[in-house]
């Protein structure tokens, strides 16, 4: 039985937005990209997305339940408000979802990307067997988000989450953050690139050096996670030292907060088998004992499409919370 | 105005049981010790609680709204039920609550010592005037509890809180947990006085071990820190190393439930602003930067009597959620 209920999912970067038709059920329906224009305020901001919702709808006869963004900073609830987001520059504290509204008749969800990314995996993927986890989203930032009990869990400003600047070695790498010895120190990708990079120096039986002829600029996580993949030795461990870190740091996430399920996403959870293998026996290693036999760790469901979807499930989430 | 409500607070510990009269502005009326006798097994232990509250109980006249019990392990709410608390052998499950119910024929709420401590902070002290906070004791152990929005936030089996086991350096000191790095192996009693030994013995120039008579037995953080107080730089700066690390280790707390207010309890906080001044500065230093400026840590307010306060709060902290 094909779902009845519809909403459009807006996924709001720093340089474009994609728009997505999604049903109940997780399928996208029709998806298309604007730039954002962030540099010219929020204003233009705010007319990109309404043109990208207006011409998602074109034509549409779909009963449409409402519009979710998911949006980088901090965003206040009650009126949709996005406050400083990174990267968007004169911005300040627009209440994005109360604007949008007027402009375009139709509720609006907002909600911080990385909350917007824990919510679609509880409405179209993990959650459908999981009612808690921790949600890791690994990319150039290390981001998660927390849900208990079918409910998001945001803390005072919805900030939390934060499994990037949970700190697994006090006296360890710096961090943008301006911390020491973050996760995200470890497995950003701009510091995990650089840190192989130094590596490969003294790794001169890698195959990777050959791969590149030599042009380090060309390293990128995909190149060590095909190298992994033909057998290279020096790739494998490296990225076993990376799940290793992570699950280190989870260790702490989940003697914190009593919630034994992970789930892992982003673009850097594409190292397979290679990551998980090594996160899990990490975390299973130091974990309290209480939580060693329950501890799971999961592929995000949601892949490539997480971050239209996350903003779409805003919708869908909304109407039983 | 006197209060007019009153419960029974039962604290039980490996050695012995506090019970006091609690009324609910969080005065104790009266109070008494009882030993455990957990080697003798749970219906032993059982028949002491029910002796207590019935000796504390008599001749009173008040009007007791229920009995609260703090106990250590993991505890189900449903049945208060006791699963396998430390150094109680031969104990496994036991419907704690249920089963004294039927004796004393009174409400009876059982919640896990770390999280009474906690309800405690709530009912009684800090939560007069804040809604959300991370609870940190400070002993033998470094336990925990997470009060979000005046609830307690309990993960999965209730075992949410465990700070003592945020790990602060993955390469760091073994810790009875079986992890490595832990801000309990630092922090703990046992572990810091067996680290100021050691260091003491490169520091003749401190006035411990005259304080002491070089009998490095009588080593306590009290000793610690009357030698402080009296000017002694090696345990100012002892007692300063202790506060970075536990306030690195928050970092991470923090950073992942987005609860700004630290509440810290346990002899340890004895330390007082020795402890406190560089373990506030150290969260400032690294928390993530939305966070910086909400920071506030603060004394408990039930000092000694947190154990059975805590436990008598259960009771009126039942009657609202």
């Amino acid at each position: 039985m094909a779902s009845n209920k519809f909403s459009v999912g807006v996924d709001l970067g720093g340089t474009s937005i994609k728009f997505g038709l999604v049903s109940q059920d997780g399928k996208i329906q029709k998806k298309m990209v604007l730039p954002t224009f962030a540099d010219k305020g929020p204003a233009a901001v705010t007319k990109q997305i309404k043109k990208g919702v207006t011409a998602l709808l074109k034509n549409n006869s779909k009963k449409i339940q409402g519009i979710g963004i998911g949006a980088p900073g901090t965003v206040k609830l009650k009126k949709g408000t996005v406050e400083y987001p990174p990267n968007f520059p004169n911005w300040g504290r627009v209440h994005l979802g109360k604007n949008l509204e007027k402009l375009l008749k139709k509720n609006v969800y907002v909600e911080n990307d990385a909350n917007a990314a824990a919510i679609g995996e509880l409405i179209f993927g993990i959650g459908k067997k999981t009612d808690s986890f921790i949600m890791v989203t690994l990319g150039t930032g290390v981001g998660g988000g927390i849900v208990f009990e079918r409910k998001l869990f945001r803390g005072e400003t919805g900030g939390a989450g934060e499994i990037g600047h949970v700190t697994i070695d006090i006296n360890g790498k710096h961090c943008n953050c301006g911390s020491y010895g973050c996760v995200e120190a470890y497995i950003g990708n701009n510091y995990m690139i650089s840190d192989a990079e130094k590596l490969l120096a003294d790794h001169k039986e890698s195959g990777i050096q050959k791969i590149l002829n030599d042009d380090m600029e060309l390293l990128t996580p995909k190149v060590i996670y095909d190298a992994a993949n033909a057998g290279d030795e020096f790739s494998i461990n490296f990225i076993k030292q990376l799940g290793t870190k992570l699950g280190y740091g989870l260790v702490s996430a989940i003697n914190i907060l009593d919630i034994a399920t992970v789930v892992v996403g982003g673009g850097v959870a594409g190292f397979d088998e290679f990551l998980f293998i090594p996160l899990e026996a990490a975390i299973k290693e130091r974990v309290l004992k209480p939580l060693k036999n329950r501890i799971k760790v999961k592929h995000s469901k949601l892949k490539n499409e997480a971050g239209i979807k996350g903003a779409a499930a805003l919708v869908f989430y909304s109407q039983f919370n």
